[in-house]
Parts: C-alpha cells; sequence; structure tokens
C-alpha cells in the first residue's frame, strides 16, 4: 500500500507538532505548577492530549489538575479551585477567563495563546477511590501513557475524525473522544490497522482490552449498555463505556469512510471539506424535489451546547411524534443552533385534507364508551369492528399546527414535554418560515441538514 | 318493553307468510316430488327455510333434494341428478333454467314462480358418513326441526339482519346464513334475548349448543377458527364453525345495530333504508373532505360473485400494499361490481414529491451489498446505521402507478400476484377514473363505500 504509506505521512506532516511547539507548551506549564506550588503549596499536573502526547499541531490546549487530599471537603476544594484559577489567570495577566461548570466549577481562559483550564481534583490512589468523575483522568492518562505505542497513529485517526464530522464527544457532535481514539490505538496498534479492524465491528462491538469480562457475559454487557452502537470498556472502569457518547449516525460514518479511505487512499480524508455551502443549489433542489419544508425559529436558549443540543433534539423529537399522530408525514426533521436557533422538519406535504376519519372504540368494548362516541359524531361506520366516524382536523397545515401547539405558557409548554429551556424561549417568541423563504437562513447546520451532510 | 313488542309485531305481520302462500308451495313441492319418485324411482325431500318453516314471506324458495343410495359412484350421481333436473323443468314446463356448480353440478330454475332447484345427495344415516358438503344439510334440518320452537323470531332476525346489510353467507355479503340465525334462536329462544345476548359476546365468543367442548378448550379453538370473529359449532358437526363466512364489519355492525334498536327499537330497523344514493351530496362532501379519489375500472369476468368478490377485495388489497410501499398513503379501498366493476382508492395525496429517500444496507451488513448500493448511487448518507441516498420515484401518481403496473400480459399479471379473471379482464383494458369525473359512475356499491354505507 504505498499509496496509503505517501497519503498517511502527508496527513501527519500537517498534523504532527513540532518539537519547538512541545517545549513551548512544557515551558508554560512549568512556570503555571510552579507558581501554584509557590502560593498555594498544592501539586499540580498536566492532563489531556498534550500530557500524553497525542495531540494536533496548533491545538494549544492545557488542561491543569490541582491535587487535593481525599480527606478535602468538596465546598474547600471547589472554593479554593476557583480562588488558584483566578490567581493562575491574574498572575499571568490574562483577563480572558471564565468559571465553568462540569460536575464541579473549574476556571477556564487564555494566557499567551494557549488555552488553559485549571481543574481541582482529589488525589487518589486507586481508581476505586475515587469521588468524582475528573478524578478518573489521571487513570486514563497513566494507562494511555503506559500502552500507547504510536501516538502518532492517534493524531491520523483524531484528524481522519475530524475531517469527517465524527470527532468530540460533546453532545452537539455525538462523535468520538480524544481517549477513545487512544484506546483504539492501544487495542489496534496502527492507524490503517483500527480502519480495518472497524470493517469487521457488529452491532454493539464489545472491546475489552483488559479482558475484565468473558465472551458469555457480552449479551449482558449489551442489554446493559443498550442503544450504545459500540462498547469499548474503560481499561480504568470496567462500569463505564467510554464510547457511551458515540451515537448511530457518527458511528456508522467512520466505519463508511474508513472503508472507502481503505479501498482509495486519497489527500482529501484528512482535509474538512469545503466548507462552503451552496444554499442556492440546495434551495433549486428542494424545489424539484417537491417535499415541503417548515422551520420553527427562536432565540437561541442561554446554555451551553452539552444541554442545548440534546434538549433541540428531544423537542423535535416529541413535535414531530405529535405531528404523525394527527397525521401528517414526516420525512426527516433536524436541529441547528449556530446563527440562528430551531428545528427544521421536512414533510411529504404541508397541507392535509379537512376532515379525517376517527377510530372509535371496538364493539366488543363497553356499551358506555360506544354510546359516548355514538354522541358525539352524527355518522357511524364500522371499520374491522371499530366505531368510526369522520371529523374536521383541528389542523389543516403545519404552520396552524406550530401556532396552535406553542403558543402557550412556558409552564404548559414544560408540560406538554417540551425542554425547559426550550419552552422559556418560544414563549418569548418564535417565527415559522415556510419552504422558499427559508433562502434567508444563515445557521450552517440548517443547511449541512438540508444538504443530508451529517 | 311494551314499545319493542308493537315493532316487533308489526314487523312480523309483514314478513311472515301467510297459510295459502304456505299451502301453494308444499302443493308445488309435492308434484314435483311425485314426478321424481315416478319417473326415476328415488325419494326427494324439501329443504331450506321453506323446510324449516323460517322462510319470510314472498321468499319462494323450493330447494329440492333427490338421494342416491351412498353406494352411487360420483359421475352416475351428477349425470343423473343434472338428468332428473332437467326433466323436472321440461315436465313443468319451464325453459327459465340452468346448470349451477356447487360441490357438484346441479340444476337451478323458476317453476310458476317458484325459484326450484334440483340437488342431487347421498342418503347417509349418520352425520359422520356424510360423502359431500349438501349431504349435511337433511341432519340441519332434522336439528333445526327438532329444537326450534319459534320460527317466527327466526323471520324477525333474518328481517332485521338483511334491512342492515347483513344476512347472507355468500362472498359478497360475508354476513349471517339462515341457518346461522336458526342457530341463533335455538340458543337464545327469542329474537330479544338474541340481540340482548350479543351486547355480552367477546371477539370469537364461542357457541356451543350440544356442549361439544368444555371451556378450556376454547383457546384451542380460537386458533383452529382463526380471523373468524365468532364461533358457533354446528351441532351436526363439531369440526365446522357456522359463522366461518361472517366478517368482522358484519358481526360488529349486528352488534352495533342490535344495541341502538334494544335502546330505542323502530319500525325502520325492519325496512331497508331509501336506496336513493344523493351523489351530488357525496361529490360535493369528497371535494370537501380534500382527500383524493381514483378509481380503476374493468370489464367484470364472467364469473359467480362467491369466486369475484374474494378476488377483488384480493387484488385491491394487493395493489393498496404496493401503492404504499412506494409511498402513497391509502386511507381506503373498495371494491364494486354491479354496473361497473373495479376498485376505488381513497389516498392522502394523489400526488408525490418526485424524489424520495432510499434505504439501502446497514454499515453492519456485507460490505459487497454496500459497495453495490454505493455504485448505484451519486450520494449515501447515513441514517442511523443505514446507508441512504436519494432517488427519482418511478410514479409521481396514482394514475402513471396504475398504469405502468397493470398494463402487461394476463400472465405476468397473474405472477405478480393479480386473481386470474382479474388478470384477464385487466388486461384486455382498463380506465381510470379520477375524484371529479367520479359523478359518471353508476355502480351503488361504489357511492355506498364512498358514503361509508356498510
Amino acid at each position: 500500500m504505498g499509496n496509503m504509506q505517501q497519503v498517511l505521512d502527508a496527513a501527519l506532516e500537517n498534523i504532527k507538532p513540532s518539537q519547538e511547539e512541545i517545549t513551548e507548551s512544557n515551558e508554560m506549564f512549568r512556570k503555571i505548577q510552579a507558581f501554584i506550588r509557590d502560593e498555594f503549596s498544592l501539586e499540580s499536573d498536566l492532563m489531556g492530549s498534550m500530557a500524553k502526547n497525542t495531540f494536533l499541531a496548533g491545538d494549544k490546549d492545557l488542561d491543569i489538575f490541582v491535587f487535593f487530599p481525599p480527606e478535602t471537603k468538596r465546598e474547600i476544594l471547589e472554593k479554593k479551585g476557583l480562588r488558584i484559577g483566578k490567581a493562575v489567570f491574574q498572575k499571568f495577566r490574562s483577563k480572558d477567563y471564565v468559571i465553568s461548570y462540569a460536575e464541579h466549577p473549574y476556571t477556564k481562559g487564555v494566557i499567551k495563546g494557549f488555552r488553559v483550564e485549571i481543574v481541582p481534583a482529589y488525589k487518589v490512589q486507586r481508581a476505586e477511590l475515587l469521588q468524582s468523575a475528573v478524578d478518573r483522568t489521571p487513570f486514563h492518562k497513566a494507562f494511555v501513557i503506559e500502552r500507547l505505542k504510536n501516538p502518532d497513529d492517534v493524531r491520523l485517526l483524531k484528524k481522519f475524525l475530524k475531517a469527517n464530522g465524527c470527532y468530540g464527544s460533546d453532545l452537539k457532535t455525538e462523535g468520538f473522544s480524544g481517549y477513545l481514539c487512544e484506546l483504539l490505538l492501544i487495542k489496534y496498534s496502527t492507524f490503517e490497522e483500527t480502519l480495518k479492524a472497524s470493517q469487521l465491528w457488529h452491532y454493539q462491538e464489545v472491546l475489552d482490552v483488559n479482558n475484565h469480562f468473558s465472551k458469555h457475559e457480552y449479551s449482558r454487557l449489551r442489554k446493559k449498555f443498550e442503544n450504545q452502537p459500540l462498547i469499548f470498556l474503560d481499561p480504568t472502569d470496567k462500569n463505564r463505556n467510554v464510547a457511551a457518547v458515540l451515537s448511530h449516525e457518527k458511528l456508522a460514518k467512520f466505519i463508511f469512510v474508513a472503508r472507502r479511505f481503505l479501498q482509495k487512499p486519497r489527500d482529501s480524508y484528512f482535509a474538512r471539506p469545503n466548507e462552503e455551502i451552496n444554499t442556492k443549489q440546495l434551495v433549486a433542489h428542494q424545489k424539484e424535489k417537491g417535499t415541503a419544508l417548515i422551520l420553527l425559529t427562536f432565540k437561541k436558549p442561554d446554555v451551553i451546547d452539552d444541554i442545548l443540543y440534546p434538549q433541540l433534539r428531544r423537542f423535535s423529537g416529541g413535535i414531530t411524534k405529535l405531528m404523525k399522530s394527527e397525521g401528517f408525514v414526516i420525512l426527516d426533521s433536524w436541529e441547528f443552533a449556530d446563527t440562528e436557533c430551531g428545528i427544521a422538519v421536512e414533510l411529504l406535504s404541508e397541507r392535509l385534507p379537512k376532515y379525517l376519519d376517527v377510530r372509535g372504540p371496538s364493539v366488543f368494548n363497553p356499551p358506555e364508551h360506544q354510546d359516548r362516541f355514538v354522541s358525539k359524531y352524527k355518522k357511524i361506520w364500522l371499520e374491522g369492528t371499530y366505531l368510526t366516524a369522520e371529523t374536521e382536523r383541528e389542523h389543516v397545515d403545519a404552520d396552524g399546527f406550530f401556532r396552535s401547539h406553542l403558543a402557550k405558557s412556558a409552564k404548559k409548554l414544560h408540560d406538554s414535554g417540551v425542554p425547559s429551556t426550550i419552552a422559556e424561549s418560544l414563549q418569548k417568541g418564535f417565527k415559522i418560515i415556510n419552504f422558499p423563504k427559508v433562502s434567508k437562513i444563515k445557521s450552517k447546520e440548517f443547511w449541512k441538514g438540508l444538504g443530508k451532510d451529517n
């Protein structure tokens, strides 16, 4: 596979950090570490891809953990953790920092071009003793450093996934995490072998580098990790699936693109394709396709993406289910929250007939149910054993459906299943945009959804 | 229930035959019986509702069975049976007779206003010895005569069912047979009690006047008579369900109408409602309703209704299933074969978008399946783990669908699942009639289907 090697070499040249870049990062970290030790008498250490030497050139991330004794009270850890963070950013003359919330609050900001995070954690001796999720990170680091032979192949995998939209375990992307990439390389040694191995994965393939489980336990694991299409057991915690966030689409896309790459290796698989979206062409194609398209937009709720995107998905799932039950034929739906925020729904047709047939109780159901149905409608007939009648439809178009279902108080919306932050935003107002007018929408995420570019 | 009794008395007055009518029929039968005995030395007997005294006034049916010794060869029975039939019609100067085919051929025609059937049968001593289905009839007759106390109430039930479109065990009606009515009255004694009992029937109620089976065998019976919504075990043959032909709709309609009658007895339940159909009103309503309607008509195949109607139903079931698989949303379909012959299909909309998404194999399926899919389409995306692509629809309207699927040779149509007689008719030509043009259709069955009048 001469061609393959050429492509990989070229890709690596672009993504492998220089020795200079590595030295510079380490120096920056040493300075911050020294400051924390001198000022607060606490040990700190570098985590993340920089610590494991699996970062991509230009990814200037310093994830610094500050370790507290295990007996420290949680409030003390949180309070002092934030105090240390602030002190670091002040010391290094950075005004560009914020407090962020994972399992507990931490400080993050930019110092001399580096994205720095100061994360308080407990110093625990064994993984079983961990007190919070972040405490697991040092064990991940230790495992990777001890077992990973080819960090450059992790870089190739990360870049390959990034270029194809599958990298990142945030809840917007639902892709592969950096740690998952490292574990895959520990298991399969090289980038090429990882791609080849993926072609043989079954649905819910179980990957267990530590042989925590015997094969006859796999079906139990598959039930436990239901709906998670890949199961990579965390070598530091056998009850955890490292690939828990990975969606069906993103796993499938990786497997699909991997095969095409193996069949015909090309540089383009490592370059994010030209992101220019030809919206005119998409509009023209949609017109020719002939399905209906309707957008619901509202002010973007002020929450982090890890909360927003799952809520948008839940919202669009709920509302399309309701539309289906009213007779609309839903072909697709997706969410967007970059420039505009909202959901898009593709339908067989936007209008429905004025009347519809409603199915009532069966003649074998209690007479009082049947009598109630009979008293409600003028004309009754039987379909199978079911009383059936005709009724005027409440909403003959998607537009009217949205207006009547969403023009409610935030509380009522929430009670009817709309996620809270979206309910609050909807209450303040929303827009309904029908097909030809979508031309004005700027959101790349909307256009990528329309172009089926996942 | 004074009112109930008044209504029943009035109904009975219309349907109970006069003594004169009964005498006249018996005389006619005696003459034919004497002729057969004198000319052919064979015994004959009267069967049917006249023999059991459960016929409605004006129903002048003489079902005459001619009995052959059990050892007679079947060919001899058939040949001689027809010879006797012809001789009878010639003797009584009737040119108005035909040969009809049930399990074996028989002769039927009109003699002095009576509809006469001459049916050859074996004289068997016990029901277990019967050689053909018609041989069962004398046992039915004997059982009914021995057990039925109130023949007038059978008349009421028959008329009630007739007036509501549920009488007749032919395969067009799929309703209640005369024998089933008689058995219901044997079980429940009176018309009113029968109606009341029907309100307590469950789905697949088992009625077993002879107690052939114990209750714990009922679930096995329900499996055996799957899809038959009422199970009335034949007292002369415990392996047979007398209600086998009864459809879900007709049973349900009986139960439904019975309850309304019990709540408010009225003469109109015994009169076939005014059959004038306001087609203009139905067309106007259809227009307002807003669904699409398309008719396929063809020359009525030259077969009896008991073959034609099941074939039409099978045809419409097959073709609507195919339409569904192509993306059409089918709301209703029905058949008609009175003045015109064909099927009607009601759809959400007659046109479909030009393009549709096709689902390919999953990424977990064999690579060669996936590669075949990939090579077929320009653009592939993933929905879940499934490869998906867009394709131009073959048929964007129901009209085009019909034309392309039905313009084939009879053999090809038959191979694709179209029942033979319909395939032959379609090959000779068919018409497609879209909604507003249906005004020209004369078929009452079509209009009753559109009016949901079952």
